[in-house]
């Protein structure tokens, strides 16, 4: 059986389980006050073109989504985003755990826009006393979207437009960061993003990482004590080092952006297969998730061969850093025989 | 420079970055329910004798923490430790964070007894109507402790009945499990945790592992939606068998417990040195982490060569599975030269 | 200025502040453990016709509504509402702030149906391990709703039936009871919610008390420990008594259902002017508490002598306890002017 | 039986339920947007001195207190408190369960000193990177305190010094401060605490109110969206003029603080009695609350004809704005008996 249900099904790049061997025996400090936490720092920096930004790894998406949001509201703020969003529908109401609303706006496509916050923050900030309201302090959005889509560089602008008319503070989880850059449709670098958001992360577990998210939070405020909200919440990891390493050399490399680039190329093929075949589509994506509408007996026949994430009315095939060029020629083939 | 400062500076067990390497190139399924975890399952629930343990891996010690505490506790419930306890000093108010009190009581030498236990729970089990106080619900305890002492089983025993007669639960932190069981001076089995607590954790990062807990549930109440709980912190990783792999390989060719042992051997050679020095210990331990009283002068000596945890007025020198029997004896002989 | 803006603009029944003057030289007993709650429980239970109910009397509704969603609910579970529920539109995501979800249903004239809150449940229920969602464990509802419409005794029933079905518990915030059961339309007696609910609460601040909602919670296991969450909450009263009398006022003389029948009257007074008047109704209501669609040249003319609601697209005209009936006149009069 | 239980077991002053009657048939708009609230506030902005001031009523102390808190802190911060503070012994947690751990200092006669505040700010702010503990951002202190005593405006100004070195906010909880500013021996005024704390309370519950508590918030960015937080946690009151109304009145006309004196002088004649009946104290007190140690007899003898509070070691006797000289003539004259 070969996995096409998800993107988080093999272990990692070669080269970083050659770098854990080769650094097995040598001693670090804890907590990720060590040199390859360094090192990763100084790449980050210098690709999202930002000395002053702070960088931190934190070893899950979940974790990454709730400890920032956690850190960035005070109790009676709320955070704005997709009915959609990872936040609202996958993280067993995390968000909700910690205190907070969150206000869902209705997504197209897995997206908002700068339109509908606009009209959410509006709503509470020209009233006078909305004490019976919590204040949208916070705009939640994926890159890629849950739903395989991508933002514009003019509708993220957009959106950074409203929050900081309003004073909101936008954040982007990048869990599947490396997929969203290596789209054919993109416009969007890790600069545009340091430059646009407050706060958002290049996602290291569905991209060729064993795990990790490395966070990168520009705001100034949002700085503060931030490593003890990731403390209370278990979110510094003992040994960070493993973290740092794996960024440093994914990132450093550039196998990073490679090899997600190389998913989507793959995942455009999946997609021109099913086109060709005239299966529907339930979104169009151009990244390395592609959500079709399969038949009962087209999932039979595919399920003989393939794993594939079955959602009741919409089927995902993903691609991933590992999915080889021999794994999607199969799947094309056995497409064209549906 | 030769690390003695704490029991997480090194990577992991040969034979767990071998394996690793040997599996890179398999597809798991995500979030825990594979093979791997399957395998590590089975190994633990016979190390524990127990078919009926819920067993999960949890990535940190803090999130195990306080995932156990709160998915235990109602908000009107809270937990007693010791003043010494990590939840309590260590872990920045993770436990109040969820919303619970730790009802602290005095330690002597890191532990706490059953008669203070007792006189908690009585004084507020014995009241009418103690609305105004928590339910103390949950007992706190670190095997070893946080001081490297260890409870007896006459001692485990005696808080399990307390716990037993006023329907508390008991949990173990067991982060540093492995050199608790490997003293010389220990009389207790895996299997007497299991029967004498609701729930308790052998702990992979200070005892081999590159990360993860795991986490034997044996009360009934307990495993009842434990994974949401898991969750909603952030607590399941998205490679789970990343952890069923490392416990699967350490536990199975016993080499998690060996290790443990050499490291609290060549521990007594360092309190063996130190008590011969005459320098005098903050407290008795017979396990790898030693607490002595070092003169200014001396701090200064060792500093030159070692990296050890300077607490003010105690110095702690702990080894770990990864020391070498070569550091110790240097490090012995630079405390004969004091 | 006449106030038809809301229910909870006028002080107390007269025999209300008559007895509060009678016993002011009276000393009680603190905290709700006095003479006056006793005789009001006794009441209650009368009038709910269950002995083993538990009678607590707490300040204000949201305060209600967030204690009882709290202490029922653990942090993995969550509650199924309207999305025009108060709980989730004007007490400032007291609920979220608590740790848990609502998960909103689209309303119809402010009502959700026992279908609804089915497919929400199976959707939960019928998974084999949905961690990543939160348990559905409440059903929250309004008598009346916040649009002043009324649930069937036989929706009731069928809203029962399926919360017994998936093991949720049935929760009634009856800030409005007294207008509820006065309603020409309504069908439900005080032991009907007593026999097909969890918990429910007669409302006291918007029905003829100062303040004060007297919850009645029947479930076994809700009882537990309920004080404490009061207590924790800041909702026992110091001077409990002052609860207890008012509702064993206004209840043992039958004066707190009557007045509030007559508002009802007095609200379809108001009613048949509008529809009189061709103004139409964003919703059709039969309690005291009617929403009409004006002109912004209505508007203006019926806001020179009245206070009312105006939402934007609505406006809300209230009678109270409180309403003479030459206020309704008087504005019958100026509708039929428009 | 006479009560000397604790200082709320009557209604109000005579005066505050008179005007209850008059303005009975007059309507007010909610939430406290009213013109008793407005007057109140008014008197309250001249007694204190500060025209800046927010000044919000609160239903009860234990609410004032976690919500003041809660609004104050961020999930990493914590509070200083003396460990018999009111939030930390009586009020089941509530601090804790808004996720904020106390820090608790050992009290001497219920008081905490600048010197144990600053060590223990000390100890967090003197380190790098203390990310695993929690940030002391405010300190709380009881006036008087739980054990009857007073701080001096020597101390104040000393505890207020150390708050502004390390930029803590210093919140006064005065549930008692009638008793506090009525006692020989207090040299504070209320000028002195709105200059000398970020925010506090006039307590009217135990001073002569029904219910509520007056907050004075002179911090800047405490005020922020103070009164969402008030929401969020039920402590907005829907007839808010009713707190309005009672402070108007008992403070415009000096009521609160001539009553709270007389009570503190009629504690001293009780006090005196115990002294020269050799009766031991637990604690000096000049305010209305003492506190003595009786023998068992003794215990016996006088709870015949009274209510006091028995906390086992200790026995506390209480006067309040209610109590009758002819009370306490009768309790002199037993005690002598004794």
């Amino acid at each position: 059986m070969i996995r096409f249900n998800n993107d988080y099904n093999h272990g990692a790049f070669a080269s970083i389980l050659k770098e854990l061997g080769a650094t097995n025996s040598t001693s670090y400090a804890g907590y990720g006050e060590d040199e390859w936490c360094d090192k990763a720092e100084t790449i980050i920096k210098k690709l999202v073109d930002n000395d002053d930004a702070l960088i931190k790894f934190i070893p899950g998406a979940t974790q990454a989504n709730y400890v920032v949001i956690a850190a960035a509201l005070s109790s009676v703020q709320s955070v704005i985003a997709a009915d959609t969003g990872h936040i609202n529908c996958h993280e067993a109401a995390s968000i909700e755990n910690t205190g907070h609303k969150i206000l869902e706006l209705p997504n197209t496509d897995g997206k908002i826009t700068a339109q509908q916050i606009a009209a959410c923050a509006k709503a509470y900030y020209d009233q006078d006393e909305p004490e019976y309201l919590t204040e949208p302090k916070m705009v939640y959005l994926s890159f890629p979207t849950e739903k395989g889509t991508l933002y514009s560089k003019k509708e993220i602008k957009e959106i950074h437009d409203v929050c900081t008319k309003y004073g909101m503070y936008l954040f982007v989880d990048g869990a599947r960061m490396g997929y969203g850059l290596g789209s054919e449709k993109n416009d969007l670098t890790l600069k545009d993003f340091a430059e646009l958001t407050d706060v958002f992360y290049i996602g290291g577990t569905k991209c060729g990482a064993l795990f990790g998210e490395a966070l990168i939070i520009t705001a100034q405020d949002l700085k503060y004590r931030f490593k003890a909200y990731m403390k209370q919440n278990g979110a510094v990891l003992a040994k960070g080092w493993l973290m740092g390493l794996q960024f440093a050399t994914m990132l450093e490399s550039g196998e990073y952006f490679e090899a997600a680039k190389r998913a989507d190329v793959l995942a455009m093929q999946i997609k021109k297969a099913f086109e060709d075949k005239g299966v529907p589509f339930a979104v169009e994506s151009f990244t390395n998730q592609q959500f079709v509408i399969l038949t009962e007996q087209q999932k039979q026949e595919l399920a003989q061969k393939y794993y594939f994430e079955d959602e009741g009315d919409t089927q995902r095939f993903c691609t991933s850093w590992a999915t080889t060029e021999d794994e999607v020629d199969m799947l094309v083939t056995d497409i064209e025989k549906l």
